[in-house]
């Protein structure tokens, strides 16, 4: 039985998701995987720090936590700043899954290399760091002997990555298309059944879907990071947002959602991204589509991606209903895949 | 660079697809995996044997076989049988895809234990070992240290099984569903269209899709079959294909396609698994889907299957239009996965 060190930056909803179900999956993993843990050091932005090498008892911390309490009963040292908490938690896996600034991947970027270079797997749940600094952080890794590995970072915890990278070796991928924001593509629906967009918003606020500012996906800017995502791992383009071509929803008129409904179809926030004569083009932009194309079932808050490639001419991934704990598994997934390929001796 | 020594048991479609694919990607195995291979040995049932432990060339062969011809040109040695060649071709890798009977998946299963008793990696590409042999040939490949791989035995190259056994760990599928008869897909999309079943046989018959005598595919059995090599590996609960329930697309009548038709619904032949209370329950059977189904979008040959896990509450993947291609892949990519779990010193 080999046991690992966890520390967890970040430990909002996805952070406590994946606490929960590390607790859930102990049995698991120890029957299957021969691997115990302990949670070395949990840093958090509202609640305190712990930092204890013999590790902290997870339920009492999710228990603090769900009573809205603080982590000030438990065992920590004086520190004054996320990089100070870095050098003295002494982990073999750090789960990062704190806010980040999708122009420049940071705070998030710093933190995950601070921790690569302290020889420590960086699983994070982020797209931010990966379009800002897939090669960087991969490189860095590989120098460390450890992972960078981000399987929640688009769709969740799909295991697109892996797929990609590991499931479909020899490929060359052509073109990629798909449903990648859950949000609008919930308000679509919910248009289409007759509400009007402030509707829409105000209930996708409500079930926590929406941000209290929903900008970010209405206006194709969550899609576009996505899509930059994509294109910089799975066809091997590295690509900025910025770079997306970007269309949101907000153009779509009640007079659009009528002539959809009418004609049987539905109006979709659809991703994209191919190379035509050498040259990748990528967008996000609103299209019309019928009961014929594979997107017109991807309802509610599931998403979808299609990857054409030189061998496999469709292979169609859907995500259904995901929820908190499906990103927490693509952090779990990438923690048993990462220890996988490096066993700690 | 390390070469690796291929042997081919079985150059019917499948096998001269896998040959002119692996040409194709020469220069794509040499630059990202640093491999090349010589293929040593080739076992067809009508055109003779080729052992040469040198290589023979590869490119050439397929000229032959092309043209109609046979091996005997190629260099060999006096061979009586298929088992006399097993012990005579000095290769890594053998890559199966002959006839096998799909009531005791012979003689494909005694052929691969062979090949891995002498320490190849055995990569198939039949069904009938999977269910018939799945403990046994995976026990035995690891007792020699090698790989029992066959990706493509279900939804041709999809990655189904490379996504079940390696890029989820640590999950529980409860349940799977799908459409994984392409035959049986594309005939009722032919019926529905206003063919009789008739003639939509002879079209699929046309096309190659269909076997001359296709009832196999029209009573649910080669379905049954893939059921149950799923159950086996994805659910962990070994399943022979007569244990799955099953009915063919025979009982569906002119009527039905009618009324399917008028209320905008389809048939398709649906494959599903699941535990209740501690019981596997698995079934083959025709099914009316609605467009809210995923079921409903997948046309012509393509497939489908859906995951409910404990964490990922619905996961499907759909395989668009598949050809001899697609399969000749999924063993490329066993291969390549057999390699880089035991690399070659």
């Amino acid at each position: 039985m080999i046991s690992y060190k966890l520390a967890f930056l970040g430990f909002g909803n996805v952070g406590q998701a994946l606490a929960r179900l590390l607790l859930r999956k102990m049995e698991t993993l120890q029957n299957r995987y021969g691997l115990t843990f302990t949670v070395t050091a949990i840093a958090t932005s509202r609640r305190g720090n712990v930092v204890h090498s013999q590790g902290v008892d997870l339920s009492q911390v999710l228990h603090a936590v769900d009573s809205g309490g603080n982590l000030a009963q438990f065992p920590t040292r004086p520190i004054s700043d996320t990089v100070e908490w870095l050098h003295a938690c002494d982990a073999d896996v750090l789960f990062e899954s704190i806010p980040v600034n999708y122009e420049t991947g940071q705070p998030a970027v710093n933190y995950l290399e601070m921790a690569l270079r302290r020889g420590m797997h960086a699983i994070s749940a982020n797209k931010g760091p990966v379009v800002h600094a897939y090669r960087h952080l991969t490189e860095l890794a590989q120098a460390h002997g450890v992972e960078y590995r981000f399987e929640s970072a688009v769709m969740d915890g799909a295991p697109i990555f892996s797929l990609a990278r590991e499931a479909l070796p020899a490929v060359d991928v052509h073109r990629l298309r798909g449903i990648l924001n859950s949000t609008t593509n919930l308000i679509l629906e919910r248009m289409q059944a007759g509400e009007t967009l402030e509707e829409a918003v105000a209930y996708a606020q409500s079930i926590g879907i929406a941000e209290t500012d929903p900008r970010g996906d209405l206006d194709g800017w969550d899609a576009a990071v996505k899509v930059a995502a994509l294109c910089t791992v799975v066809l091997g383009a590295p690509l900025k947002p910025q770079q997306v071509e970007r269309q949101g929803i907000l153009g779509i008129t009640p007079a659009d959602i009528a002539r959809a409904r009418q004609s049987g179809q539905r109006w979709k926030l659809v991703c994209e991204a191919y190379w035509e004569n050498g040259v990748l083009r990528a967008r996000v932009a609103p299209s019309l589509v019928g009961p014929e194309s594979p997107l017109f079932g991807v309802q509610g808050t599931s998403s979808m991606l299609t990857l054409e490639t030189d061998v496999l001419p469709g292979l169609t991934i859907i995500e259904g209903n995901p929820g908190t704990e499906t990103t927490a598994y693509g952090m779990l997934a990438d923690f048993l895949n990462a220890v996988k390929m490096h066993p700690k001796r």
